[in-house]
């Protein structure tokens, strides 16, 4: 331990000897990182790549299958759209990450829609935007859970009775993972991510050269085909509800812009190129699915996957590569709840960094991980896979919307963010708190590609709202405003305090304030006479109160008292209705209106601490209820003395 | 308010005005009583039945049914034992209320299990006791609810669904009656046992005159009969089984021993009347409808109850006096759990004045009743009625082994308080804490009546474990044990802290401790200046102590406390790991092992008080933690001062 004296005030370095031993909670999620280490934890693209790809990637595994699950109303006829519409997703897709491209170099130090819209836009658009993300985060997580369960359930469908179980034992996992830091998680996720790739790619690159020469054909024991029973027409209302199933797939694209300062220096090049990756590997992935669906004559299902029927297709029978596919599926889908894990905690603790969410999600753990938004996140989704019973379908239609809101919120913050560049001269600049707008001579071009990003989103959010309002939609239409409206009552929280506890205006109260001292006395025990020391070491005015409920009870403590009380002048309080707090509040009322100025009050309670947590409940606690119903009286404090046993 | 002096003490009589407000609380469970109103809550004989016989009684609604459904396993010949095994319980039931007639003459102020085991056989003897009863106390409630949920559905199929629902309703309803008062609820219980005893006396009678002019014949319809695929044969084993679940009407009997102390004096003599009664109409209903159930060829069904196909072979159909019969016997039910909550709350708070249980069941509530014990039963009778589903069938494995178990110990504890009664000399006598011993000349008759009693209840106890065990009896002939460990394991802890707070050989510390007080200062504002203000009147060694995350932050602390700090010395503690209270508790550490001798560290917290408690959640509970951290290190006291927003 070394003191050292800066400008006078001594600068204490704790030795912390404690943080280097090994107990459960290090072993658990690793020894304690200093805050001088953060810079070390970034990661280069292929590293970055797997963190926040991972949830892009993943909806491979569903968004096909969603498109079919809606189709299949107007019977198999209508699979034949099932291609056409992937290809209008895979439209959106491009022109999604060209604006977030152009975002990403904007904002180097992080420009989710949440950063983009409070700088461009204002508060309220920027809390929609992030009460939209949050929510959003939630459903990746439950639905890339529920969704990787399901493929595991595929194959071994004795697992189905479980499925509930195995996936909140699957978010606790992936939440223990990020609690020991962004750096190891990477690490522990690149793995799995490039062997889904792979897989994928092999399955669909086989599955495409099998229908090139004719040996493909269709599945085999398909599962039930479970179309409703009045078989629907093919109506623009149906194709459009099929799409916006599909949209799932662009989930997770803006997952890099927000999460850019983990990344490498130079940040913007790194994730921009990341970001490019991953868009043409998910279109190729998706794209290919899709086709090879419509050609085997997938049936979508509840017991079987797409995916795992296309396998076994590809691959003839359930053999090793059918389940390496499987896994890898199940692996990457799980995995993918991780680019949620990434930054749902980065999010939350801007927002409270702003005033908007509890202050205490800015603290990040031992770890250097913001662990407190880690955990919430894991709480949120088990409630929600317990709530749906990690059923896909059930949760899909809430999904999206929020994603594409802000979408459509940050891409219109962009486009706004040229427009005022453009309006620059040349030389000048306009620094804001996400980052610094200079003139930029494209902007014109810029700003159109953003704007036509902001139209293609917002239409698609309404499509999505609409069509799939009755599923399920409705919830997280009710929840964002719901959000927006907690988020500004806790930043009028804050705000109002730190005016309350300002110091301007303030004029120091006069030293020496009085102490007038009061000790309950329940019974006179080694107890109450430690508190008696106690409250005589704060003052010459010491009264002890016992308050009475049984006459013997009170005329032994009036004997003991005058054996033990030091002099101290005991008060004698009559509860003929068997009450402890109403008559102590009564007579410190009294008190208080014969309060002198500058006088405090200070009530001093015994405190037994019990060698056993247990040993607590065996105990009145009346100094707790005294705490409580004091708490709003000013001008007392509350002392408890401990006793220990 | 008035303030008098008594032998040297000022004696405050708070006004309590707040007392005559009307609020919630008021409304529902009435003004509060004074403690002197005590003695004018008893009751008379009629009252008393009401109160303490719906529990026995009520059994007559499924001891039968319980009988024929084990009977049943050896199909439709075997009903035939139904009436002789009635016959064996009711013999029994003779024995155990004379057993209790006498122990209710030799207990006036109250002779339970637990009082009489605990005077004449010693301590775990009485805690077994104590266990048994209680636990049977919660399955009456359980069982009894249940059961008159199942008569409601027996004539309402439709609200079979909703059985656990309605069933938790009454047992918070019940709860409500009970936290009136005794004699409230008395006169709210009269009506609906009476109405039960007149009604089910004319279903039997009636059923009598018809079987004996010929024109009862059988039930119509009845449920179909669920006999074992393997039809098991007559053995002897079967027979005691279906006599273990008989027995069941035999709960409650020892309700009034328990509970002589709400009866109007001549106490003794009024609960020894009721006993009488109670007894004499529960055997004559068992045994009626005992016979009436084989004479008609009532089937034991989970559908519907053999009280509910009795009444309708009695009165030929569904009519207004079939409705009568099973409202009452759905209403006594339900009241029947009124018993045990009579009895539950006086035997907890037996328990707790021993030292056995949490002392605060010794507390009266505003209405002079244990609201405590009250409120812990309804809490675990609605958790059993939701583990086992409202079913009677499921829970009456568990039910009745507790109840012989201490008929058996109390019994075995008079007969030896009788041969006690015999070896003392005429004018000698024993003043036990439940009853004053005096020579009795008839004690070698009344040994043995009890001695009978305790043989006769301790063999069915055994009978029942063996037959019941696999059953679900094992969960109590578990549980019982565990009770008692509990019990002793409290037990302990109040003589231990007994004796440390005990002032024997105690020596006063020394006046004028000094004081050594830490201010803990997150940030320089109005809140941590009035604790500021608050440490310095209490001592003149006043230190302000930061912790510093980040560096920014400590210098603008730095600063401000130059400016506002009074001259008080500022401590920054460096805490490189981002924490609060391990760098705190090091300093503290460090703080004591260079304390002098009667040097008390005080450590102030300024602390929020917001004006909605929501808002707690949005500040770190830096003093609450603080608090936990410090409760075991002797010497130091931690002061909150709260600063109301």
């Amino acid at each position: 331990m070394k003191t050292e004296t800066i400008s006078g005030t001594p600068v204490f370095e704790p030795a912390l000897h404690h943080l280097h031993r090994q107990n459960w909670r290090s072993w658990l999620i690793g020894r304690p990182l200093q805050t001088a280490d953060a810079p070390k934890q970034t990661i280069g693209k292929a590293i970055g790549l797997a963190v926040f790809a991972s949830d892009a990637l993943s909806s491979t595994a569903y968004a096909t299958q969603e498109i079919m699950i809606i189709l299949a109303a107007a019977g198999t006829g209508a699979m034949g759209y099932v291609f056409p519409i992937s290809l209008a997703i895979v439209t959106l897709m491009v022109i999604v990450t060209i604006s977030y491209e152009q975002t990403i170099h904007a904002y180097p130090g992080g420009g989710g829609a949440y950063i983009v819209a409070r700088d461009n836009l204002g508060e309220l658009p920027a809390q929609t935007a992030g009460a939209a993300l949050l929510t959003d985060y939630i459903l990746t997580v439950a639905v890339s859970i529920s969704s990787g369960v399901a493929q595991i359930t595929s194959a071994f469908p004795g697992l189905y009775a479980y499925r509930v179980g195995i996936s909140v034992a699957m978010v606790l996992f992936i939440m223990v993972m990020n609690l020991r830091g962004v750096k190891e998680s990477g690490k522990a996720f690149a793995i799995p991510t490039y062997f889904f790739v792979v897989t994928m790619a092999i399955t669909v690159g086989l599955g495409f050269m099998r229908y090139m020469n004719g040996t493909l054909g269709v599945v085999l024991n398909p599962p039930e085909f479970s179309a409703g029973s009045a078989v629907a027409v093919i109506t623009p209302f149906l194709l459009l509800h099929a799409f916006s199933s599909g949209t799932s797939a662009l989930t997770g694209i803006e997952a890099i812009s927000n999460g850019i300062t983990a990344f490498r220096e130079p940040r913007s090049k790194n994730a921009g190129i990341t970001l490019i990756w991953m868009s043409s590997i998910l279109a190729t992935l998706f794209l290919g699915i899709s086709f090879l669906s419509g050609v085997i004559h997938a049936v979508p299902s509840e017991e079987e996957t797409v995916i795992s029927q296309l396998a076994r297709t590809v691959y003839g029978g359930t053999g090793i590569l059918y389940l390496a596919v499987i896994a890898g599926t199940a692996v990457i889908l799980i995995m993918a709840a991780n680019t949620a894990f990434a930054d749902f905690p980065r999010l939350g603790a801007l927002h409270a960094g702003d005033g908007f969410l509890p202050r205490q999600l800015t603290f990040r753990g031992s770890r250097l991980v913001y662990s407190r938004g880690i955990i919430a996140l894991a709480v949120l989704a088990s409630l929600l896979i317990v709530l749906f019973q990690a059923s896909v379908t059930r949760l899909i239609p809430l999904y999206a919307i929020g994603v594409f809101l802000s979408f459509s919120l940050s891409q219109t913050g962009m486009a706004r963010r040229w427009w005022k560049s453009g309006h620059l001269k040349p030389g000048e600049e306009i620094v804001e708190p996400g980052s610094t707008i200079t003139r930029d001579p494209h902007w014109k071009g810029k700003m159109i590609v953003n704007g036509v990003g902001a139209f293609c989103t917002f239409t698609v959010m309404i499509v999505f709202a609409i069509t799939k309002f009755m599923d399920g939609a409705w919830i997280i239409i009710f929840l964002i405003p719901t959000l927006v409206t907690i988020f500004f009552t806790i930043h009028h929280h804050y705000k109002d305090l730190a005016g309350k506890l300002s110091l301007t205006n303030f004029h120091s109260t006069p030293r020496n304030t009085r102490q007038r001292v009061i000790v309950l006395v329940a019974g006179v025990h080694r107890g109450s006479l430690a508190a008696l020391a106690y409250a005589c070491s704060l003052s010459a005015d010491v009264t002890a109160v016992h308050i009475s409920i049984d006459d013997s009870e009170a005329q032994k403590v009036r004997e003991k008292w005058s054996m033990y009380g030091e002099g101290t002048r005991l008060v004698i309080l009559d509860s003929p209705y068997r009450l402890i707090i109403e008559p102590m509040m009564e007579y410190i009322g009294k008190l208080l209106q014969n309060r002198r100025a500058n006088e405090t009050l200070t009530i001093v309670v015994p405190q037994f601490v019990p060698a056993h947590w247990w040993e607590n409940f065996l105990h009145n606690q009346t100094a707790l209820m005294l705490r409580f119903s004091l708490l709003f009286k000013p001008g007392i404090v509350i002392v408890e003395v401990p006793y220990q046993v």
